[in-house]
């Protein structure tokens, strides 16, 4: 029995998110078959541990699953393994053998998100499941002005959809950037944290994206951080230009080895 | 009535290729059905007319169609008119007013077309409906060598799908060229020719890629010009990696504009 760490990227278009549900095809719920049949169907059966969820139509270019496998295989022959049975609408990238006490989730130290807006008038056919569409002009500068104001330690209260189970709405992001794509004339926003709130990220790339088309101060997200109402957010960007792009876990980060305050446990 | 010119973009993913069928997604049905919409219902029907066909799975950037519309409307009117009534894996990019004698096939004096390979060892996710995929190591030298030998006139019956119905194989390509996009991990061919064949584009793609791999000697093209076979040339690269980039017609390349001698009259 040997536990093993793996890293995989998904297209989120055909899934009903990441966790399994009756009669829906789920992230979880593929992993899960390929896993068991890879083991020929052990009872009790393969349980596989993701590092969170992902919604509805929300990609992942590095999500983090574990499971403990009982038959001896090494990293490279599980890697090509359940590559060889996953759909074509999922890839494993890395399979590393983990000592076994690791654990996918509460094991998170941080994640990285991406957020790709369209800017192109109408929607483009070819990325209409793989970004969100903005078609008001603009001003990058602007949103580069107001994303500073997300990073460090807050209260995201106006920035968690309702439905969300946290005990507190206080996360600390570590990094926050953006930039114009101008070739693929896209936005790109990408934030790196302790932890996510249930749809924060798509919250904060709406609030920056109507700061750079003129809809909101550039001051604006102070003054959301001190009303704690989500309804000021307004927007909820959609599920289409998220990213899950990479989960941090105790030692892959040099930067931030001792702010690990909200370990999602 | 005014004769509309209309360039279009498509995903190709979810039609059953351009030419209309019954009871199929296909190109040519939906922008009739949206024509006729916009229209109310003329009888008799306006007709569309393409440049020509692309098979199922096939992309376009630049396709183009022409029809008689019975109602006054602006060339912008008839752009944001027919996108607001599109679904969304098609667009329209530009319409224009044109002669009464104008004819989006029969006046094609050449067309553009793309192929695109993922060289990834696993199918990627995010691109399997996007690229073709070749897993195998390319030498990129080797198709640069080769390629060349595309250009000019020539017999292309080693290039050609059984079920062609044209009544010559006698083609010009006037520009095949390639490269390797090292950030998408990518081999991208681009040929401009007066004329392609059934399966034409993706059965040169399918030589090149093994030249590439070193399964074909570097001046195998000349060999197959020369066998008239199409058995020779093995395969038919993936329609996921196809894109027709552009239709041109008379005036519209100052390069080229007495080498016509194919009209697809």
């Amino acid at each position: 029995m040997a536990r093993f760490k793996v890293v995989l990227a998904y297209d989120g278009t055909n899934f009903a998110g990441f966790q399994r549900q009756p009669h829906q095809r789920t992230v979880e719920g593929v992993l899960t078959n390929v896993i068991n049949k890879m083991a020929k169907h052990p009872n009790p059966a393969i349980i596989v541990y993701g590092s969170g969820r992902t919604d509805a139509g929300v990609h992942a270019l590095g999500q983090v699953i574990h499971f403990d496998f009982p038959f001896k295989i090494s990293e490279i022959g599980m890697l090509k393994g359940i590559n060889s049975m996953l759909p074509l609408d999922m890839e494993v990238s890395q399979v590393i053998i983990v000592d076994d006490d690791f654990h996918a989730r509460y094991d998170v130290s941080g994640k990285r998100y991406l957020y790709r807006f369209d800017l192109s008038e109408f929607i483009n056919p070819f990325k209409r499941f793989y970004t969100g569409h903005w078609r008001f002009p603009v001003d990058i500068n602007r949103i580069k002005q107001a994303i500073p104001s997300l990073v460090g330690e807050h209260d995201f209260s106006s920035f968690v959809a309702s439905g969300s189970t946290a005990k507190t709405n206080v996360r600390t992001i570590y990094e926050a950037t953006c930039y114009l794509d101008r070739k693929q004339n896209e936005v790109v926003l990408e934030f790196y944290g302790n932890g996510f709130l249930y749809n924060m990220v798509r919250i904060m790339a709406g609030v920056l994206i109507e700061i750079g088309s003129n809809r909101r101060d550039v001051n604006d997200i102070e003054r959301l951080f001190k009303v704690k109402n989500r309804n000021q957010a307004r927007l909820t960007a959609p599920a289409s230009g998220l990213y899950l792009k990479r989960v941090y876990y105790e030692g892959d980060d040099p930067d931030h080895p001792t702010k690990l305050p909200v370990k999602q446990r």
